[in-house]
Formats: structure tokens, sequence, C-alpha cells
């Protein structure tokens, strides 16, 4: 049965492979940092992940927020801790974050429901 | 036979009934600062509605916009009021703030056919 | 076929007319001065057409980067051109231009494969 | 002496003169939609300065604060009123709101110092 | 000698001091809020500034990325790590962040001279 | 004298060669695409710039405008392109993109005085 996950997976790959395919050089570019930027360093990958989670959220990024909450389940990081991070997010940003918070809080429903 | 407004007010209680559930405590307290901001003090609550809805228009956040305005009728501003607050809005955040006056003006008008 | 093209279209002219039915004075000259700032002048209609893109693209708003795509097409804007005011946007505006980024693409494509 | 408030009229005049003597048709248009949008009409100017006022501060624009600070503290609002609306934007925009609050206070201060 | 850091927390004192004066309740309790979202919990001290910080940074914020600087550094967080906190803001908030991403460095600079 | 183009050039080359000098790959990147995406492609350099304004602009930070603008002086663009643009910007971006504008407009004079 067709999930918010894979469904949103399916189409970000499908048009991120069109958009690679078209050989723009700068967005080819951005999208290779993104893979180097939360690669692990002076911080660990779950650090950077909940980093990229906080980013995404005050931005109200929906798509942004679900790439990343499916890293962060990955990674192993607890409900607690994604929760946590998106109270700062909900704090610092306001209350126009709750909608989002909404979406956040579902998607990661699905994210355990379908364990991936 | 399902619309809008209920659609959006079943998924937001839905949701907020989750999230509060989950008693993380910073959020928990946002949600009930968000009860206590609009009650009358020394605005009162029809001012503090338009407030809440030229904000949220202006930030571009259709559900923060559907929860204003259904709010706004009930207390039972007129739809010029409503419109006046969306022009400001709409002058302060330019025309990229259009397609949320198109959504908002449509979601007022299920609210005046359902008259909830 | 319903596509996205049309749709977006159909709407977008349903709800401006009744906007602009309503009579709000602000709002009418707000809808008036976007055409006036896109017509000829010191520059031509096409390099306007891409600022508009551009603008739309980094604030985030689909649904004006789909009105801007259409007007950039008509023009006879080559899909280069639009990729390079893309990827522009994409840079300056962040990773979180991406899903957005995704979104143009595919309705370029409806662009292309409608002819309109 | 100088102070903020009269700095900041001096500036804003001198240079909307400039802008305006430029003779561009949609700057000059939109200058005027915005002496339009905030006189009286279904709301009261009152009403109408605490909308531009709170739409100001959760979009973070200083001087955008500031011009209506000044507007609201001619029409007469109370400083209560005025803080209830910046306590209103400061929950739904976020923490990121606060140093704007911690100016918008100092120069309401000087407002009242100044009897302008 | 007064440098960015004593001028920064000196307005920031005096101005908090009179607004939380002031006794508006909701103002009040955000202000609360931000103490206890950045306590230990399911996230430890450290990761919770971290993402302060980049909130702080693709919100454009700087008087909040100052105030995030100071907690990083009085936490012993390392210059590499939160660069890297920096860089992660820098690709998702785009190129508009790097004029803030010069004044983060530059008030780190005057943390590390200071030895606050 | 020491004048606002002198000095916001001066200040952005020292914190730039700070910034680089600390081998952060991921920000190094990004300030390398930043090169690469306004140089002459399928739309030329003069077009590109042009997108830098209006995007910086509608994006409100200042020193993004000021690199573009003095760009845009170095390529020949007159006044009246770059107040179309500056104008397309201000309706498009809403009326909080005024005091952006004064600012730029007193930078362009700056530019001009000194025939960089």
């Amino acid at each position: 049965m067709a999930n918010q996950v894979d469904e949103f997976n399916a189409y970000r790959a499908k048009m991120n492979d069109k958009i690679l395919a078209d050989n723009n050089k700068v967005i080819k570019r951005i999208f290779n940092l993104d893979t180097n930027a939360f690669s692990a360093g002076a911080l660990d990958v779950k650090t950077k992940e909940l980093l990229g989670l906080v980013a995404s959220t005050v931005l109200r990024c929906d798509d942004c927020v679900k790439y990343h909450l499916e890293s962060c389940y990955k990674e192993g990081l607890s409900k607690e801790q994604v929760m946590e991070t998106l109270s700062i997010a909900t704090l610092i940003g306001g209350t126009i974050v709750i909608p989002h918070l909404r979406r956040a809080y579902e998607y990661w429903e699905e994210l355990e429901q379908q364990n991936v």
C-alpha cells in the first residue's frame, strides 16, 4: 500500500534524477555538497541530522523535514530526541511552525510503522 | 459531505491530541500560550484575531490563516473587515501573498456556506 | 485530460475573478501593478520574467513560480536559461529551495508537453 | 539632541524624496497604496496601525516597526495595547522576534520621552 | 575597553529587564520557555545549543546567533564544531546567510579573545 | 575619505579571507559556487547580476544587495535598469522591502559618486 514515506521518496528520487541528468553544474554541485555536509566530522552524523531537522523546521520546509526525519530514524535517534529538537524549532520559529510540527509528527509515525 | 473546514479541523484536532499526549513540556506550554495570547486584555478578542490573521498571512502559513479565519468568523467579524486585513497583508507582504489570499478567500466562502 | 497547468490556471482565474469582484481598492491596485511591473521598460519582458521567476523561487512560492514559468515559456525563453535562473535561486536561497526546484522542473515539463 | 526618532524620520524622508523624484511608476504607486491601506474603512485607523505593527514585527523589519510604532503613538494607542500586539507577534513569530521586541520597546520609550 | 560581546550583553540585559518588568504574561512565559527548552533532556546542552545556533543562523537573526555563540563557547564546544554547524546553516539557508556567517565568525573571535 | 562602499568591501574581504583560511570544505565550495553561478552561460552576466540583485532584495539581505549593486554598476547597467529591478522586488516582496530600497538607493548613489 502506498504511504507518505514511499510516495515522498519515489517522487524525490524521480525528480532528482531528471534534474541531475540536465547537467546544470551549479545545481549538481549543490546536490553533492548536501552529501558532504552531513557526513561525520567534528560533529557526528546524529548531531548533524538533528541540525538539518531543526533548520528545515524553522524554515518551514515540509519536504526537507521529511528527508531529515527519515535520516534521523535510520540513524537510531529516539522519538524523544526528535521531539526535543522539534520543540526548540517551535519555540525559536513560533506558532507558525505548529502546522509543520503536526505533519512531522505524522510522518515520524509512518516511519515507525513502516520500520524502514 | 466533507469540506475544507471540517477536514482541516479534524486533522488539526487529531494531531494536536497526539502531540500533546506526548508530554513534551515546551510544546505543551506553547500550545497553552496560544490560548492565553488571544483572550481579551487591553485589546478585545476581535482585534486580536485580526492581528493573528494578518501575521499568519504575511508569514504565508495557510493552516494558521484558516484557523484565524474561523475564529474571525465566529467572533462576528464582517467579510469587509477580513478583506481589509488581508489587503494590508498583501501590501506589506507583497504579491507572493496572493496565492494565500486566494485560498483564504475560498476558505471564508466555505465558512459562510457552512455557517459554522 | 486535466493536468497541472490547466488546473492551476483555472483555479487562479476563478479566484482572481471573485477577489476582484469584491472591490477592495488596495487589492485591485496591487493586481494592476503586477501587470505594469512586468511590461517592457528599461528592461525587456524576458529579463523581467526571469526576475519574477528567481524572486518567486527564493521566496519559495510554488504558485508564483508556476505563473512565471508559464510566462517564461510563452516568451520563448529556453530551458537552459530557466535552469540557470533556478540554479541561482538555489544557490542564493539554499537547499530548502530544492523541493520547489523539483516542482518547478516538473511544471516546465508539463508546459513543454502541452506546448501551451 | 539627535535621537532615534528624529534620525529615523529624517533619513526616511530624505530617501523617500529621492526615490519618488526618480519617477519609477511601480514604486510610486506602491508608496501611494501605503497611504490608502491604512486610512479608515471597515476597520478604524487604530486597528489598522496595530495590524501594520504586528505584520512588521513578525517579518522582523525594524524600520517598519518604528514607522508603525510612531503612528500607533500618535493615534493614542496605549503602551498596554502596543505590548499585547507585540506579544502576539512574539508568540506567532517565535523567539527570533525578541531582538526586534527589544528595539521596539526602546523606540516606544523614545516616543514617550519626546512626546512627538 | 568596550567590545561587541560586552556591548551586546549589556543592551540585552537592560532591555530584557525593562520588558519583563512590564508584566506582559505572554512575553514573560516565552522568556521562561527559552530557559527550559535549552536545558538537558533527551539531548544534552551542547547539542541543544548547536540546534539553537543553526536555527538562529538560517533565520538570519544576528543577535540570536551571538547569544547562542556565547553559550556554545561557555559549554566548551570547539571552533570546528561551531564552524561545521555554521556550514550546514549556509548550505541549507543559502548564500544570503554569508553576511551573517561573517559577523558570527568575528563574534566568535571576540569570545576567544575575551575568554569570557 | 571612508565611505560605505570602501567600508563594506574592506570588511567583506577581511572576513572572507579569515573564513576561507579556516578550511571548512563545505563553506569553501559554496564560496566557489558563487563565482561559477554568476559567470556567462545561457544567460549573460548582466542578466545574472540583476537576478542576484532581485533575489537579494526580496530576501532583504542588505549586504547581498550592496554586493550585487556594485557588480551591476561595474557591468555598466543603468540606474533605470537597476530601479526597475528594485521595483519588481518591492512589488513581489511587499512594503517591508522599502527600508532596503532606501539603503540600496543610497548605496547606488555612492557607487556613482565614487565612480568605482
